[in-house]
């Protein structure tokens, strides 16, 4: 069956069934704006993401069950960089009228899952057609004590700077999908493959990180450590200073990539899509930090310092400069 | 120059520089997610629609600066058939790479001006290539006191049924732009054209009707008539009785129609876009409800009457049943 003949209202009907709605006096798919209401106290924290077909992902990579789970796991992360936690999202697509229902189905299926794993609900949205490829866009909302609430802007000079994870990844199992490096390690290439197509957003994480007061300032890596740590630098008016033998990698990526290598350092620092924590704290908060990283099951790695001024530095293991080729990635 | 020559974070700064800023506690452009804070009491009121090149409109017509100020009316007038007043919207723009950057400025235009009209504030977006068309989505975000929110559930039988402005002036404009049918009257022709591609959302008069407390039910008509006032028949459990001869004319869409004419009935009933509000009230708020539409300066007109059931029944001047041969805008 083609969603031509199921129709706009048999598809909304569909999406409706798949997902738990909010609960009265709260009003979600039917009528014409959803109403919600944040809980006392607490600010609204929002956040969007667009995603293109051709541009985000190739559907000849044929899972639309992991796209549907990377759509709200890209939003997911802005609230987890937030310290935010997650409450509603609203999605619309828009797609080709001969898109094949079982994809579609599929693509929901994954959407529905990670909604389930973050506790969000499904508000509302939009569908239409596309003349070309599928475009999906997600709108989510979440909350957080206003105190609590973790930007861009409260780093300072002689905080250390620390990572959620590991690093490049999914560059590197972009770079394998797309066939531009060779798979050495089947094992091990399936396993940053999955980090490309089914990134894991910290929520966790964030939210225990501002809930503990223990952070000054955090983002998630989506263009790469080099491009975002960059803003924390630019909005807190600091420099960076990265230790790059510090830099955290996987068994799985080490075993793919030659350790010393410009194009490894390159993956970790360029690559984009970790959708890992970068965030930054006082020297004197080490330890509550590692025991809050380790409660939420997730390491969180020391990599550097922010400076006075200067941009980012990244120092290689012999103390001298790396120039990275590229900061991130950018659209057009 | 083009929007390749620009990238990704040119256009942000532009985009933000167009924009008037929330104002500190809040935040917005620039950080992982906004934050926002609905006045006390108020409940938070959600829409989203994706609008997509070769579906909701064909760059061919030119008018990007009208499909700026369209974009956002379309989501304003979700807000209105609420009765809620409109605060922050967020933007996500797919553009192809080669854009030309005077088009982006023009539909920047557009919506800066909408957004000024109705004084809601730019809080957020994306922004990232597109393979094919441009693709615009925006999320709008609005507040209402909960008891005042109108939702489409609440209609009676017996209820007067309502419409503000006028009918099938934006589908006969849309048959125009096509050249599926000939223009007539040039001064009436431009007239119709304009009200497709820069329809009115009746903030104004929603929010009136919302906190005078005089309206059980309401929608706006973005997929026609006999559709929209489905919805309100399906959910407050229904029928309706409209009477043909009673639905609002512009003087230009007489000057270019037959007046008896099926294909005239049907432009009113289902050609759909014309982004008026159809509520439902008791008929003894007929004089409260007039003297509301003259303060907002738009028109009300009673066209008809809930029923006990029996679907939406459209019944011609001499008494006899109308067939409608389609009951509105469809995708896929």
């Amino acid at each position: 069956m083609r969603l031509a003949e199921l129709g706009e209202f048999g598809l909304i009907d569909r999406i409706r069934a798949r997902f738990p709605q909010p609960a009265a006096p709260e009003l979600g798919i039917g009528d014409d704006a959803a109403l919600l209401s944040p809980s006392a106290g607490m600010q609204l924290v929002v956040s969007t993401d667009l995603l293109a077909e051709g541009v985000h992902f190739e559907r000849s990579f044929g899972q639309l069950h992991l796209l549907g789970r990377k759509s709200l796991a890209v939003n997911l992360s802005d609230l987890a960089a937030m310290g935010a936690r997650p409450r509603w999202f609203f999605l619309s697509l828009a797609m080709p009228a001969g898109f094949p229902l079982e994809e579609i189905e599929a693509l929901l299926d994954g959407l529905a899952e990670q909604a389930a794993e973050h506790g969000v609900l499904l508000a509302g949205g939009d569908t239409c057609g596309s003349r070309s490829g599928l475009v999906i866009s997600v709108t989510i909302m979440g909350e957080q004590r206003p105190e609590r609430l973790l930007r861009r802007s409260a780093g300072r000079p002689g905080d250390d700077i620390w990572v959620s994870g590991a690093l490049g990844d999914s560059a590197l199992g972009l770079q394998l999908l797309l066939g531009q490096v060779e798979k050495a390690d089947d094992t091990a290439a399936s396993y940053v493959i999955h980090r490309h197509l089914d990134p894991t957003p910290r929520c966790g994480l964030g939210q225990m990180l501002a809930e503990a007061g223990l952070v000054s300032a955090m983002i998630d890596i989506s263009d790469g450590l080099l491009a975002d740590l960059g803003h924390i630098c630019e909005q807190s008016g600091c420099g960076a200073e990265l230790q790059l033998g510090q830099l955290p990698r996987s068994p799985q990526f080490a075993a793919l990539t030659d350790a010393a290598s410009p194009s490894c350092w390159q993956l970790m620092l360029s690559g984009g899509e970790d959708y890992e924590l970068c965030f930054t704290a006082p020297a004197e908060r080490r330890a509550a930090i590692q025991n809050q990283a380790k409660t939420a099951g997730i390491p969180a790695t020391l990599i550097g310092k922010l400076t006075d001024s200067g941009g980012v530095v990244a120092l290689l293991p012999d103390g001298s400069i790396f120039q990275p080729s590229a900061s991130g990635y950018t659209h057009f």
